[in-house]
């Protein structure tokens, strides 16, 4: 692991040092070698492939510049296990780089190591190594996930065909609306609705055990991160493939349907707005009955909202079956 | 490959996809699939591990706000590259971040990009995903690099034993003294001495075939970037012995040898500077005729310059032999 030597004066941590204090605990594994290394040692099964992504958040932009380190931990290493689910992959474990400002103090590194290691616990993830930095910019957070697949199992978006149903995982758009509910920009809701959607945007869930029952099952998968709009058509795009949705059948939660009741062009943000770590996959009409058998076996709700098309456009459809205009809900493409 | 909603407003760098355009070509490995997915598959054979390690660089704090893009790509792959170097590991592959600021456009793009593409054919690495974010604050670029070795075969810091010869690979010092250089902040110096110096700080050369050819000989092994003395202490750290140095055997360049002859202090530069990127080695005194050979089959000098010992000090003797105080240096621990 290795460590700036700017780290002991900028941080204002004093002699002792924050990787042994701090982030040691958390690198159980014989392979991070006590993160005393230059770099860590992964053995990978021979049936096995390694998948593996990276993610950075950075203060201001991905996290609000008040979030808890707890906040902050748990949203670290969803979104990249979000990514490893969305490859049906086991996690494994991580590497990670702090850059601090001079904000954070010892008790910051503390509540945020304590986070990551009990988020880590419940996903079966050690930490494997990293770096640590004094930065003058905005607290940035990042980590590389490891986690495995058997081989050739790999789920990828690019695997979608016209006929496919497209399924979502859970509830759509909550992580969005409980981000504006922070931001005090959504009209008032019952406090237990605004509750559950700004929980919904501060400790999303990924769905790993629904990722790895879809290897066998599933086409084209994507996790929900920038939009379901936009994830869908990230599918899309590397199928080569046009998609057709049904609004009415996409899930929404209890809060979801409130806020919509007040005023119903919040659907927009629902459709685009980010942060669902929630699958988005499409599978042959054939395997339905597999589908059904998941819904019994997991613990998350599975809704058919689509099928995928000829061309490369997706096409959302009110109640009345007339289509409606993702441009005018403000979704851009790339 | 995550893409960052925000990308296309901040970065104004129009509609088109800079990932496709820039970082695709990179991608070179099936594994990558293109850069579309949510993660990257790697395959590892049987009979390797995988090493891995990760390394941010920011503006301002590990390079000069006015450095090229073509520096900047240099020394991101090389500073990872060298871990992977210290631990005998055969370069693979890197996954990427990319935090840019307003002031990053196409033409810096680009000729980053075609600086990581030179390097990373140099190194035989592909790029295999990473994530592309729009910062507020300075430019900062993260990568997590990939290498294999045999089982059981990785070097380690920690395997340094008492009475084990000490090595240094190449020259010390030319790194910190070309920076200070860059800074004016050096004596003057002949310009081929100065553009030596710079050049060593700006493309530094990680020992990869070094450390695949220490895999069998060498016992504690790291590589020098926070600088000589504490990567040294590092290896003893991690082994739990304490080493004796002979400021006289310490390999100078023609250039550090220059600045010393005009102000002798320059030396704390060049035992605590850091940047080297060489490997600091230890091997039992019976395999020094393998060193030996390895001198004629590889294109870098190796130097003997000490000896490990019992305790936990790192005494360096000068040409009287008299032991220099480090603290005085401006070496602090940890």
């Amino acid at each position: 692991m290795a460590r700036s030597k700017d780290q002991t004066q900028k941080l204002k941590l004093g002699e002792f040092n924050l990787i042994a204090e701090y982030f040691a605990p958390l690198a159980t594994a014989p392979g991070a070698l006590g993160l005393l290394d230059d770099g860590a040692v992964l053995t990978i099964h021979p049936d096995q492939e390694l998948i593996t992504t990276i993610d950075m958040l950075i203060s201001g932009v991905h996290f609000l510049e008040n979030a808890e380190p707890e906040e902050i931990a748990t949203r670290l290493l969803a979104v990249n296990v979000s990514d490893l689910a969305a490859m049906g992959a086991t996690p494994m474990g991580y590497l990670l780089v702090t850059a601090l400002t001079a904000e954070q103090d010892n008790d910051w590194l503390s509540r945020f190591a304590q986070k990551l290691e009990k988020d880590q616990i419940r996903f079966g993830m050690v930490l494997y190594g990293g770096d640590t930095v004094a930065t003058p910019g905005p607290l940035s957070l990042t980590l590389t996930a490891f986690g495995t697949v058997p081989k050739g199992q790999a789920l990828k978006r690019s695997s979608a065909t016209i006929g496919d149903q497209i399924y979502v995982s859970g509830t759509l758009g909550d992580s969005a609306l409980g981000l504006m509910a922070l931001r005090e920009e959504l009209p008032i809701i019952d406090a237990a609705h605004r509750d559950f959607l700004i929980n919904r945007f501060q400790a999303p869930q990924p769905r790993v055990n629904l990722g790895q029952s879809l290897r066998e099952i599933a086409r084209g998968v994507a996790d929900i991160s920038d939009g379901f709009v936009a994830d869908l058509n990230h599918i899309c795009e590397a199928s080569q493939v046009g998609a057709k949705v049904f609004a009415d059948d996409l899930p929404l939660s209890g809060a979801a349907k409130a806020v919509i009741a007040l005023e119903p062009s919040y659907l927009s943000t629902i459709l685009t707005g980010g942060d669902d770590y929630e699958l988005v996959f499409t599978v042959p009409r054939e395997s339905q009955a597999q589908i059904d058998q998941l819904l019994t076996s997991l613990d998350v709700k599975l809704s058919r909202i689509g099928v995928i098309t000829e061309g490369k456009e997706i096409s959302i459809f009110d109640s009345n079956q007339k289509c409606m205009s993702l441009d005018t809900m403000g979704y851009k493409h790339f």
